[in-house]
C-alpha cells in the first residue's frame, strides 16, 4: 500500500457511436461492463499491485465482452474468420509484448504480456505465438466462441456492399472497425502501464495488421511521459505513430499530456483524414480523453478514487 | 530536372563486422554492391524521379545480393524457413506499406511499395499479402532460391548452441540479425523517402515480426524532419520506436538531425542495452549515420554528387 497516486482508464472504442443509435438499454449495460473493467483493475492497484496487471485485468473484462471488439465477439475478415491483435507496454522498463493474426487465444492480451515478460522477442504472430500460449496456459477457445450474430450481421452487410474486400471504402472499414479496447494505468510504485486488443476492422484482407499491435501506434507507456492507447481508424494511427507521438511532443516538446492528446487527434491524426480517439495518463495521474469521432466508450477511476463513465463525445463524464 | 538537391543514403546492416573478420575480398565486393545499389536510386533521382522510386530501386539491389540478410540471402529461421519482412515511407504523405511473414516474394520492398500504393490497409501478412503480391504480377520464388549455404551454416551454428529457439539469447539473435537493408533518399520535388528490408533474425521463432517492418520502428519519413532506416537488434529499434523518436526529435524538440540521431542510438537505444545503426537524411539533403556497433555496411551519394561508401564503425567514407 502507498499514498502515491493511482489511476486507471479504459476505453471500448471510438466511432460513429451517437444517442440516436444507442437506446437506454444498451448504454446502460455498456456503461456496467465499462465500470466492472475499471473495477477489476483498481482493485489491482488499491493492492498495490502494478500497472501492467490492472490494465491487463481491465483489458481481459472488455474481450470477455461481446459488445466490445476484441477477443469474444470480434468483428470478422473478409474470409468470415476472426484474426485479433493485442499489445501491452511497462512504462518504467520499455519493455513491451505484442501478439497478431489470433484465431484461438481467448485473452490476447494475456499472450501480449506472456510475450513482454517471457519471449526474447516482442512480436509474435500466428501459429507461432499461439503454441507460445498453450504451452504456457493460456486458454484457447475454437472459432465458435468468438463469433457473434451481431459480428455475422456485420460482415454480411459489408459484403452486400463490397463483394470483394479490395473494393471495400475506408470509411466503410473505419466504422467496422468500433469496438477496439484498451487500458493506461499509473501504480503506487509510479509505473505507468498501457495495454490495447482488437479484432481489427469488418471485413478485412485475411493477414491484415493494424495499429492496435504496433508498439509505438496502438499502445506506448513510458514513465517519463505518458501511457496510451488509441482506438480507430488503425491504418492513420499507424501513420503518425499516434501514441509515441503523444509521448514525444510532452517529452521533447515540453507539451502537457492534454496538448500532446490534442494535438495528435485533431492535427496530426485529422490532417490525414483519420479518426478515432485515444486515452491517456500521465505520471501524475493525469487522465485525459480525446476524440473526433461520434463517440468512444470510456471510463475512468481517477486519482481521488472517483469513477466515470462516457460514450457519446460530448457526453458529460458521469 | 530540377536544381533542387537530390541524395540518397543506405545500409546493408550493422552488427558485429569487424576488419579483422573481413577480408579485403570481402570488403571490396561489399562496397561495390553498395556502390550498385547507390547508383540504381540516384539515377531516378537525376532523371527526375521520386524519392519513392528510388529507394525501392536501391533496396532491390541490396535483397538480389545474397551477401545482405533480405530477399535472396535472407537468415533462417528456427525452423530453416525464410519469413521476410519490408516497408516503405513517403514523407511527403505520410503514406506507407509494410509487409511480413514473407515467404516467396522476391522483393519484398516491392510488395511494401505496391500496398502503400494500391491497398487501403498498410500492413498486410504471409499468404494474404504474398496473393496481392502474385495478383499483381511482382515476382514469386520457391524456397532454394532464398536459402544460401552461408545462411545454412548460420542457423547450424546457432542450433547447436541453442538446440530450442527459447533458449537462444539476445546477444546470439542479435549478432544472427546483421545484414538488414534500407534506403533514404531526397528527391528534387523536396520529398523524402525511407525504406527498409529484412530477414529478421537466425533462429528467430516462427511467427516473429521485428522492426523492419513497422512504420515508426524500423522506417519513418516525414518532410517536416527527416527520413530513417534503422537496423539492428529489432526488439530493440521496437521499443524505442527509433525511427520516428528521430522525426520527432527534430520536429518536437529542435534538434539537428545528427543531434536527433546520436540522441536516439546513444541515448535511447544504449540505455535498454541495444545495438545496432541508422541512416537519416533531412530535407535539405544533409545524411547522418549513426551507430554503436562494430560496423554498418553503408554509403551516400550527397547532394554534391560524391560517392561514398564505409563498413567499419571509424571506417573513414571513402
Amino acid at each position: 500500500m502507498t499514498s502515491n497516486p493511482i489511476a486507471i482508464a479504459i476505453h471500448g472504442g471510438a466511432g460513429a457511436i451517437t444517442r440516436d443509435s444507442t437506446s437506454p438499454e444498451v448504454e446502460r449495460a455498456a456503461r456496467e461492463e465499462l465500470e466492472t473493467a475499471l473495477h477489476a483493475g483498481h482493485r489491482i492497484l488499491t493492492a498495490g499491485g502494478t500497472s501492467l496487471d490492472a490494465v491487463v485485468a481491465a483489458v481481459c473484462v472488455l474481450e470477455d465482452a461481446p459488445r466490445f471488439n476484441a477477443g469474444k465477439g470480434a468483428v470478422l475478415t473478409h474470409d468470415g474468420t476472426v484474426e485479433m491483435e493485442a499489445s501491452v507496454m511497462d512504462g518504467g522498463t520499455l519493455r513491451a509484448g505484442a501478439a497478431t493474426l489470433l484465431s484461438r487465444v481467448k485473452n490476447p492480451v494475456k499472450l501480449a504480456r506472456l510475450i513482454l515478460e517471457q519471449s526474447r522477442h516482442v512480436m509474435l504472430s500466428g501459429a507461432g505465438a499461439e503454441a507460445l500460449a498453450s504451452t504456457n496456459g493460456l486458454e484457447l477457445e475454437d472459432n465458435p466462441y468468438f463469433v457473434t450474430p451481431r459480428r455475422i450481421e456485420q460482415l454480411e452487410r459489408a459484403l452486400a456492399v463490397h463483394p470483394t474486400a479490395t473494393e471495400l471504402s475506408e470509411s466503410e472499414g473505419e466504422a467496422g472497425s468500433t469496438g477496439t479496447v484498451g487500458a493506461v494505468a499509473l501504480d503506487g510504485h509510479g509505473n505507468l502501464a498501457a495495454a490495447t486488443s482488437t479484432g481489427g476492422m469488418t471485413n478485412k484482407l485475411s493477414g491484415r495488421i493494424g495499429d492496435s499491435p504496433l508498439i509505438g501506434a496502438g499502445t506506448y507507456a513510458d514513465n517519463r511521459s505518458a501511457a496510451v492507447s488509441t482506438t480507430g481508424h488503425g491504418e492513420m494511427f499507424l501513420r503518425v505513430a499516434a501514441a509515441h507521438e503523444l509521448c514525444a511532443r510532452i517529452r521533447h516538446g515540453g507539451a502537457s499530456l492534454r496538448e500532446a492528446a490534442s494535438a495528435v487527434i485533431q492535427e496530426d491524426l485529422s490532417r490525414i483524414g483519420g479518426h478515432g480517439g485515444l486515452i491517456a495518463l500521465g505520471p501524475t495521474g493525469e487522465i485525459v480523453f480525446e476524440l473526433n469521432a461520434e463517440g468512444m466508450y470510456r471510463g475512468a477511476i481517477d486519482a481521488s478514487g472517483k469513477l466515470t463513465t462516457a460514450i457519446f463525445a460530448n457526453d458529460p463524464a458521469r
